[in-house]
This record gives C-alpha cells, structure tokens and sequence, in this order.
C-alpha cells in the first residue's frame, strides 16, 4: 500500500506528474467531478488545522467522494487511549483513504503501517507536513512556469519553519536552484539542513540578515512568520520584526516577474496593502493546494488497487536504541519497536525512522 | 458579489420573491432536488450554534450540493490569530457560497467585501441574524396567509432580543401592521428602534405589561425568553417571570386563527403542553427556516453569476471616528479602516459600518 | 414510528432478519449503494465516541445518503439549555433518521417519543448501546457460521461492561448457548444479570477466575477492559491485571475454531501480536457494525412509511414513583413525567421506562 509520509515519499518523476495532473484538473475540473463517485475520505485532525482539513474536504468532494472524519482529538477515540495502529487498523473498514494531522511525530507512519488503505500525513509534529511542499511547488511551476533554474529566497524563521525545510528539500533535486537564506542570526537555517539537503546536493545558496538586500536577487520569495517567543532577548525581537515584514514599499525592489509566496496563516508578516499585487502568490497557493490534494488522492487510490505492493519499513537491526525525541510517536505508542537507519557510519549516526531525530550509536566495529 | 448580512440588504420584492420560491420548494422539492450538484457551501461558525448550522446543512444536501465547514471557533485558524478578510479569501478556494456565525459584529461584512464568493451572516454578536427574520417571515406568511394588515405581540425580552428588532425592521416595510409590545419595564423595546423604524414608517403600536392583556388583540404572537440576568434585582425576576410563560390556560386567550412564534431554543418560557395547540407553529417555523435557507442559496448562487456587481460598502469619508463598541471586528481585525455613515446629520450622529454602533461626530459647519 | 432503544426493541426474527440482509450487503454491496440517496441521517452525538459516529457515517454514505450532526455537546444547543424533546422534534425537520449518543439514561427513549422519525440510540449513559450487540452478534454469525449451540465466554469486567450485559441478554433468545463467566471477584456479573435473563431464559453458565481455565471450552471468547479505578485495593489490581490480558501464549489454549471479540477500544488487554492471529476477529467485527447498522437504517426507513405506526411507551399508571438514578433523563429533562412499569409485581419491584432502574413501590392490594 502506498502512502504519503514524507516528500521523499515520492520520485522527481512522481512530483512532476503530480504537477501535470493538477494543472489538468484546473484546465478541466468537470472531466474529474466523478472520479471518486462512492469513495470516502477520512480526516483524522488529532489537533485541528481548519484550512488543511477544508482543502482535502473539498478536494474530495470535487472528485465526486464524500468525507467522514473528526476535527480534533476531543472528538476522538485517542480520548480513550486507543493506539494509532489500533485506529488506522478500524478506518480501515470505514473509508477509502484517509488524512492524518497529529501532534506526535511518526504517527501517520504508524498509521501507514498498519492501514489497509493509503495513508497521507497532514503535518505531524515538527517533522513534516508534505501536502503544504506538494502545494508549494505546484504555485512555483504554475506562477514562474519552471521548477528549475531560479533563485528562491526563504525569509522569517529558517530555524523551525518546517515548511521551509521540505520545500529547500524538494526543490534540491531540481536543476539550478540558487537559495538565499534571509533570516536573523537567531534564526538561522539548522546545521543538519545545510549539509544534509543543500551541501549534499550541491545547491548554491547565501545566507543573508536583510530583506531588502535579498529582493532584487529573487524570483520567488518565500516568507514565513518570525515568533516572538524564538527570541531569549524581546527587545532584540523588537528591534528585528520590522525588518522582515514585508510592505508595499519592499516590494518595488523584487522583479515584476517575482512571486511572493506564504503558507498562510499570515498575522502580520506580509501587509494586507501587498495582497492587491499580482505578484501576490499567497492567495492562489491555497487554491492550488486544494487541486495538487486531489492529484494526490487520485494518484494513491488508483495505486492502491494493486495489493502486491507490500514497501516495508527499512530499518537497520541491533542498533539496540531508544528514540530520545519526547514527541515521538514511539515515546507512547503501545508495543511499537523502535526503528532507526544508519543515515552515516563513519560519524556513527543513526536516525529514528519514525521522526528522523538523529541519534549516536557505538560502532561495533 | 451579492451577500446577506443584514435583512435591509435586500428589498420588499425580493423579500416577496424569495418566499415565493420558498413556498414552491416546499410543494414540488423534487424540482430542486439537484440545483446545486457539484456546489459546495462552507459553514464557518466561529461560535457553535447547531440549530442554524444544521438548518443550512439540511438546505444545502437538500438542494443536491454539500457542505464543508466548521462548528466552533477552537477548530478554526482563528485560534491561529488569522484575520476575517484572510480566512474569507481562502475559503473561497474551498467553497461556491459561505455562511458565518462570529462573536464579532460587522465580521461577516468583512468577509463579504474579501471573499470572491457570497457570504450569508448567520449571526453577528449582537448585531444582526438575518436568516431567522427570512424563517420569521416565511412562518406568518404561510400561517397567516398574508403578511400584511395585521396584529403582531412581541412579548419577553424586547431590549436585548435581536430576533425582534430585526423582525420588526423587516415587518415595517409592509402595510397594516400593528405592533403590541409586551415586557416588564426592565426590557422596553429601545427607544432608536421606535424612532428609527417604528416611527419612521408610521407603524401603529402599543407597548403593555400584561400578556393576558395583549393575546385577545393579536394574530401573531412572537414569544422570546426572559433571562435572569437582564434583572439588577432578583426579586424583581422572581415575581415577574411567570407572568410571561405562555400556558395553555392563556392560549384560550389568543384568536383562534392565531399564530404562536418562537426563534428557539425555549428554555420554559412556553409550556410543553402549548405544543399540541394547532396555533403553535414554533416548530413549523424551524422547518420554514430551512427552505427559506433554500431560495436564499439558489438566489445568491444565481446572481454570482453576475461577475460585474460590484456593489461595495457606502460610507461617508472625513468623520475620523474611531468605533468605541468593544464587541466590533474592528477592534481586533487586522487594518481594517474605520467607515462611519452619517444616519443623523442635523443631530451629528453616525453609525459604525461594521456594527451600526451609533457615534456622536463635531458638525464642520 | 419505529426506533431501535434497546436491544429488547426487535425479536429474534427482526435479528435474524438484519442479519441476513447485512450479510447480502457485504456480498453485493453495488445493490444498496443508492438505496437512500437524498435522504439525511442526523448524528447527535451528545459526548464523543468517534468509532460508533464515523461507522454510522460510513453505513450511510455507502446508501448512497448523506450526514449531518454535531460530534460533541459544546457544539450543540444543548448548551443552550434545549430539551431533549424540542432537540428531536425540530431535528425531525432537517432529517430523515437520527443517531443520537447522550450521557443520560433514557433521552434516545425521550427523544424517540417526540421525533416523527425514527430514533438510533448509539449509547445513552450506562443504560444500553444496541447497535453495539447488533455487530457482535453478526460477527458470532459470520465467524462461527451459526447463533445457537455454543459455548461463549465474557473475560474482564462484567460488573459494569454495559455490551456484556447485552449481549447475554441478546444471546439468551437464542438455543443452546452456554456461558462462561470469566472475572475477579470484584468484577462479577450483577446478580440481576443472572436472576433476570440467564435464569430466566434457563442458560447453562459458569463462574470462573482463570482465563486460562476458561479458554479451551470457548467458541467465542469476548473480551473487555479492566479499569483501575474499579478496584478499591490497588495492588490487588497489580496482582490481577496480568492474568486477564489475552497474550499469544494464553491463545495456544483457545480452539482452532474459536473467535476473539473485543468492542473496542482495545487498551492493553489484547496484545497486540495476537492482531495476526486468524482467529482475533475484533477489527472485522468493527467492519460487520458497519453493515449491521447499513442493515438497521434501511429497516427502519422502510417501516418509517407507515405512518400508522404509533408504538407508545408501555408504563403502569398511579405508582407514583421518582427514578432516584442521578443520571437519568428524568431528573433534567422539563416537564417529563415519571413512568415505571412493574417488572415483579410480588417483590413490588417497578422500573423506570427510560433508564431501567430499579426501584421498590407499596403494594396497594
């Protein structure tokens, strides 16, 4: 059965038909408007995310499928203690595919591997949110008409921002993709992001502290927000927040051909002033979530017809570790074996495959 | 963009017009039964309120389409500190026609002036609920037989109940109406209704204390709970509350062509054992209240047919006032530019837009 | 009108009869796919019990109908102070079937009186959950190929295991079935249990301490949690708990042909590497619940049509009695009188109607 846990889930191949398929939805929504007739989604928000729950809710009804689910964990059997193994075996026998957000990471994995029916991960944790990288590069190809060749600028908190992450993840296997890191000292891009994603694949990037230095390079500008509490000193966030809003002045330095694009919500990051600008992408970035999401849907049911893929975990055995990471799903789940993959053995490292928190193991040899 | 955010957004004969089709759904619903297939109606209730939620619900799958949405405010993107205007943007990616309930008044006209699809106000703080006035509406219309030249009581708490002044406002605009105001000193109607609508349109009326008194005058009685809290002194409450519980000794009282309302939900402001009386028609009215939901749906998905209505919000510029209602969107929406109109220039007074809270302003000349 | 309260509501022959039907909509499911389109259920979930709501969601997705409903009380009007009575009656307008789950004993029954549809109770406090003995009963069905002549066990907590009681109380009208009662002392089944269905109906059954003891004999063995908090002496659970958890060990004992059932949600009692075993039938029993409740909807809409169905409450009159169960329906509901009906009119022995409680009355004679 196969799932959608983590972009790398999925090949360059995989992505780009993926892409070709929602822009054809967009082209010609009513050749869809039955494909899922009979077919029900799940949506299982153990802590709520209203936007990305309505854009799968509707995502599937534009296919002609219809949704159960629950919006938050109140509401659920998690209430109870029921183990997510235990639930995604019951969902099984009540829908077609189902939507998991949860605030343990590794949980949706959990899901994956003991469902009858494809899984997709809506945000688990800080680990990974893949339907958001799914729709970011839909708006990339669709707003500056190539995934390739450009220069994407990331700019707020490159520390935490997950979205950031897999998006930089995602695009370093495209061809020509210069970065520009605008961020605050405090916010820096993490260590591991910089050697295992863009030293490994050789992009080309440059770490910058101001915004307006950075427009003119970009074509695409990504923003996120910066939170107060990420700063030990609030007068040294005092002093910063205005640096990295982005206002109607800003944007006469970024090319009339850039694209300013924002996973949403906004607070204040971007002024209102701004949304009347073409280059605006934030807005239709949610409209194309929702068609990459039916592509998406579509894609694993139809592969989920085929009973004979069995993808197993890949795990490396006897490295005899317990994941450290409190948030991780193995840290609760009832009799779930801890798993781990040598991600670097020279260095001794492993990673847990539910969460991906690195851990040091001692080499036996 | 057409919406319905306040009950004077719409005229006498589309009033007239949308019980018409009101009443013709009721008689051939097969005809209706497919008119929104494959159109999707978001319920955005920031603040839980099941009876009219459901009733939209109902109105929607009733008409063929279906419905995404929320039922409280912690499972929205309000709880991430998302403006109106933002989620009304986004929710038009999801969605063909969007109904909102929000603690805020003014929110849903907010909404309406973002969203690129129709927004319906199921309710705004204390502000306005223009849907239970098109139930209330639909409910002596086909009681009655009519909805003009007649007795209309409204009895209980006539200071704060929302559903009544709008009910009033609405009733003003047809002709013969006469009004029996029934309440404790406590809970007098507000004198800007009487001067701003009963007054204005000539409408004969009389306001009493005694129930008993008014039901022999009336054709319709409008019943609405008493709370404690509206009472400085208990004992007052105590004493007073009985006489305002509509039994079935007072219902020998009221005409026998007459017709007993009620917005729901009764707490024991009307007995139980009035249910079976063929005059209380409180129940009918919540059915009435989905298939006016109906025609309202079909009428406003119809004209966003029209791409080139561009109605906007009318206010007058220069009066730089600042809203000091602490319950408006204002307050708290993010930008959002404070627009007053002049209802009273001779007296120097003008109303909020958003909330139609009432504003002294310095006359320049 | 006809509605399903308690298990007591059908006779053998409806049971068998949804059976059957259950078991031709897992084999030719295309056949019932649009058996109730345009036609809404409404799920009143009055306290949260995912599983229970989204197997009802699906059931009636898969006719081909739609849902509407609230999940939890917060979102309901019954925080609004509404009565059970005035919920059914205007639900009556925006549904075709309701669903309803309420922490009061008896409000299905409530609701069930005032509602002109027919009424599921999907749990109303300690009192009953139906819809739970159905499934159990199809799955007894389908594993073991028959209803009658078996030998069942009930392991854990079969003081207060609400489905235990039930589904004795189901299996008591089929032919012989003999019982093995498998629980620590504390957790005993109720002496009424035993004098009101098992010897009443003349089942053979036995009394044991030790699964262990029990497993070889059983057909079925049915499972359920024991909670801590039952116990007053808490080692006394530490001493306990062990022997009452089903390990792959413990099911070398159990027949070839034997099923485990379990209503979940499952917390430790089962392990989890007894999922594999070809004979933990407990994740197919959730899927039967689904085609059991398809099969109960479609019954009951069918009998719906004949509106000259008017089932009333049987109760004996002038016994004058107040249910003292807290928790039943009639100690909040307005103006609900009290009604009983004498179950031993020797032992003057009365039972509530709505919540069954047991209460003593004079005797007049």
């Amino acid at each position: 059965m196969r799932s959608l846990i983590d972009i790398h889930n999925f090949s360059v191949e995989e992505l780009d038909s993926l892409i070709a398929v929602a822009k054809d939805i967009m082209e010609s929504p009513d050749k869809y408007a039955e494909m899922c007739k009979g077919r029900k989604l799940a949506t299982l928000f153990f802590e709520p995310s209203t936007r990305t729950r309505l854009s799968f809710e509707a995502a599937m009804l534009e296919l002609g499928g219809s949704v159960i689910g629950f919006s938050e964990a109140s509401s659920s059997s998690a209430a109870k203690g029921e183990s997510v193994a235990d639930t995604a075996k019951i969902i099984t026998s009540y829908a077609d595919i189902m939507v998991m957000r949860h605030p343990r990471e590794g949980a949706p994995l959990v899901a994956s591997q003991n469902a009858g029916i494809p899984v997709i991960n809506a945000g688990d944790g800080g680990h990974a949110h893949p339907t958001q990288t799914l729709a970011d590069l839909l708006t990339i190809s669709v707003e500056q008409g190539r995934l390739s060749n450009m220069t994407v600028g990331f700019c707020g908190d490159l520390k935490y921002g997950r979205t950031v992450h897999s998006l930089i993840a995602a695009l370093a296997r495209y061809k020509g993709i210069r970065l520009v890191l605008i961020s605050p000292p405090e916010l820096k891009i993490p260590s591991y992001v910089k050697y295992e994603i863009i030293d490994k694949y050789g992009m080309e990037y440059r770490e910058v502290t101001s915004l307006e230095e950075a427009l003119p390079l970009l074509d695409v500008l990504y923003m996120t927000r910066i939170q107060r509490e990420r700063f030990a000193d609030p007068n040294e966030y005092e002093r910063l927040k205005d640096c990295y809003v982005l206002t109607e002045d800003k944007m006469t330095l970024l090319k009339t051909t850039g694209s300013v694009l924002h996973p949403l919500p906004r607070v204040n990051e971007i002024s209102v002033k701004v949304d009347k600008d073409p280059r605006a992408a934030y807005f239709r970035q949610a409209l194309y979530g929702k068609y990459m999401r039916m592509a998406l849907i579509l894609k694993l049911l139809d592969e989920a017809k085929d009973k004979n893929d069995t993808r197993r975990i890949r795990a490396d055995a006897g490295l005899g570790l317990v994941c450290n990471n409190p948030s991780c799903i193995t840290r609760c789940e009832q009799e779930l074996e801890n798993l781990f993959t040598v991600t670097d053995a020279e260095a001794g490292i492993a990673r847990c495959v539910f969460c991906e928190a690195k851990q040091y193991f001692k080499k036996t040899i």
